[in-house]
C-alpha cells in the first residue's frame, strides 16, 4: 500500500559491513553515501567455529538495529584478510593473521541465516572498491592501493575494475619482495615488504631494540606492562634515536621500492595510501620514486586515503555497488 | 575483374615487420599464419636521422619483395625498445640502449612513404602479442612474458589485451627492483633485474672477472680478439668455476624474484621466458617460485618461448590483429 511505499522511499539504502582483520571483528550499517551509521567491535575470535558464530550473532543484531536507524539493508559484504574467491564467497587461505580461516564458505551460512545476498573480497581488494566509490580513486580509470597496517595489503583497479588474477591472487602486495635475502615474512618467504614496513615488522624491531635497551630516549616513558609497538619506534626516531630513525628509514625504502615494482608493472596513475602507517610513509615513498623510478612513470600521484575507514567501506561498496548493477 | 579477384585470393595477408633493438635493426615479411617469409638485418644506426632513413629504406625493399613472393601487405608493424605511445605511434623515450630514440613519431613518415597503416609497440609487449597469437599464450587470458635478452623486457596481457597503464609504462619488467642496493642499471636506478640477469649484466660481470683472471677455466679458450661475453661466463660455471657460478646463481635468483613479483601483483596462470638466456633461466625461476611464492600462485606455469622470433611476430601481429577487428 501507499504507506508502505512512502515508507521504503524514506529508507536509507544500505549495506551491512563486516571487516575481519587480525586483531577485530567489525560490523556496521552503512549507507549508500558512505555514512557509516552505527558500528559494532569485538576481538576477532581465534577458532573458526566462535568466530562464525559471532559474526552471526553480530551481524543480526545490526540487522534488527537498521530498523530503528531506518536503513534498509541491501546485502552483506565481508572484507577479511588472506586470499578470496569473490565469486564463490569462499576464503581460499589466510597467513597467520588469521588462524583456522582456510577454505572457508562465507556466502552460504551467512545467506541462510539473514536471508540477504553475500559479497566477499579481500581487505585490500575492498579498500580499493573504497576508493573507488568515496575516496581518491573516484573516476579513476587506473589506480593502486596500498594499506599498511598490522600487516601490508594492497587493491589495483585496471580501467575501474579490480584486478583479481588467475588465482584470486593479484594484488597481495605485501608480499612483494625487495631484498635477496631480508627479513623472514609470515608468508614464508623473505625481504617482503611487510616484512620490513608492516606494523608487525616495525613491532619485532622495537622489541629488539628495547630488549638490548636501546629503544627508550630521553622525553619517553614506558610503564612495565607497555607492549612495545611501532608507535614506540616512531616516536623514539623522532626524539633523535638513530638506530630507530635507521630502521625506519629502511623501511620506507623497502615500501617505496615495493610502490616502484608496482609502477613498472601496472603503471597507475594514482597510488593511495591508507592504514595507520600512511602518514608516516608517504614522503619515503614519494622519495623512492623521485630517486628510482623510471622518468615515464614519476607522473604518478601518491597521496594518503581520506577515508575513516577503507576496509568498512570497502565491505559495503561490494553490496552498494553489485546490487545496484545486478551482475557479479 | 575476375582474375584480379583470383590473384587477390591467392596471396597470403602478410604484415612488414621491423624489429628496433639495441644492435639490429630488421625488417620482415610475415604472413597472417605466422611464417617469417623474407627476413633483412642490419646494425641499428646509432643517430636518429640514418636510423629513420634505413627503416625506410628497408621496409620500401622489402614491400616491393612482397609482390614477387605474392604476399599482400597489410600494413606494418615495428617493436622497438623503449616507451612506446601506440595510439599515436609515438617512441616516448628510450633508455641509453637505442640512442637519440626519445618523442620520435614512427607512424607519420613511414606511413607517408609506404602508403600503408603504421602500429608500433615497445618490444616486450610485441612479445606478448606474439605469444598471444602464435605461441604458448594463445587463448590464454592471463599471462605474462619476460625477454631476457641484451636488456630485459616484458609484456603483460590481461584478460586476452595488454596492460598498457596510464603512462604506456607498464610491464617495464627489466626494472623491478629486487635488492636495496644492489648493481647500477641504465635506466639510472639500482637493483633492477635487468642489472642482475640481462646479458649486458652478464658480460659486465663477466669482464670483471676476466680483467682480474679469473674468468677462463681448463677446457675454455679464448683469442685476445674475442669480446668477453655472458656465454663466456655461462661456460665457465659449466666447467666448475665457482664464481662465475655464483654470479650466475644471483642473478636467476633477482629474475625469479622479479617473477615472484609479478606474480603477486597481476597473478597470471602463465609466465613465458624468451630471449637468448630463456633456457638458461627457466629452472632458477621455477625454484624461487616455489621457494618464495605464495602457495595460491605456485600453480603457474613457466614455459620457455617455443617462436623462432617473438619481436618479429609480435610486430607483426600488431598489423594482423588490428587490422582484421578494424579497431585499436
Ligand atoms: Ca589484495
Ligand atoms: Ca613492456
Ligand atoms: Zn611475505
Ligand atoms: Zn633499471
Amino acid at each position: 500500500n501507499i504507506s508502505q511505499d512512502i515508507d521504503h522511499i524514506l529508507e536509507t539504502q544500505s549495506a551491512l559491513a563486516v571487516d575481519l582483520g587480525g586483531t577485530n571483528l567489525r560490523v556496521a550499517i552503512v549507507s549508500m553515501k558512505g555514512e557509516i551509521v552505527k558500528k559494532y567491535t569485538q576481538l576477532n575470535p581465534k577458532t573458526y567455529e566462535d568466530r562464525l558464530e559471532l559474526i552471526l550473532k553480530m551481524c543480526v543484531e545490526a540487522a534488527s538495529e537498521a530498523v530503528n536507524v531506518n536503513c534498509r539493508i541491501l546485502g552483506v559484504g565481508i572484507s577479511t584478510g588472506g586470499r578470496v574467491n569473490p565469486r564463490e564467497g569462499i576464503v581460499l587461505h589466510s597467513t597467520k593473521l588469521i588462524q583456522e580461516w582456510s577454505s572457508v564458505d562465507l556466502r552460504t551460512p551467512i545467506s541462510d541465516a539473514l536471508h540477504l545476498p553475500v559479497w566477499v573480497d579481500n581487505d585490500g581488494n575492498c579498500a580499493a572498491l573504497a576508493e573507488r566509490k568515496f575516496g581518491h580513486g573516484k573516476g579513476v580509470e587506473n589506480f593502486v592501493t596500498l594499506i599498511t597496517g598490522t600487516g601490508i595489503g594492497g587493491g589495483i583497479v585496471h580501467q575501474h575494475e579490480l584486478i583479481h588474477g588467475s588465482s584470486f591472487c593479484a594484488a597481495e602486495l605485501g608480499h612483494i619482495v625487495v631484498s635477496l635475502d631480508g627479513p623472514e615474512c609470515l608468508c614464508g618467504s623473505q625481504g617482503c615488504i611487510e616484512a620490513y614496513a608492516s606494523g608487525i615488522a616495525l613491532q619485532r624491531e622495537a622489541k629488539k631494540l628495547h630488549d638490548d635497551d636501546l629503544l627508550l630516549v630521553e622525553g619517553m616513558t614506558m610503564k612495565k606492562e607497555d607492549t612495545v609497538s611501532a608507535a614506540h619506534l616512531i616516536q623514539a626516531a623522532k626524539l633523535g634515536n638513530t638506530k630507530a630513525e635507521s630502521i625506519l628509514r629502511t623501511a620506507g625504502t623497502a615500501l617505496g621500492l615495493g610502490v616502484v615494482n608496482i609502477l613498472h608493472t601496472v603503471n597507475p596513475s594514482l597510488v593511495i595510501l591508507s592504514g595507520v602507517l600512511a602518514n608516516h610513509y608517504v614522503n619515503a615513498v614519494k622519495d623512492v620514486i623521485n630517486q628510482q623510478a623510471l622518468s615515464s612513470v614519476k607522473t604518478v600521484d601518491v597521496v594518503v586515503s581520506n577515508l575513516a575507514d577503507p576496509a568498512l567501506l570497502g565491505a559495503a561498496s561490494l553490496v552498494l555497488d553489485y546490487t545496484t548493477r545486478r551482475i557479479y
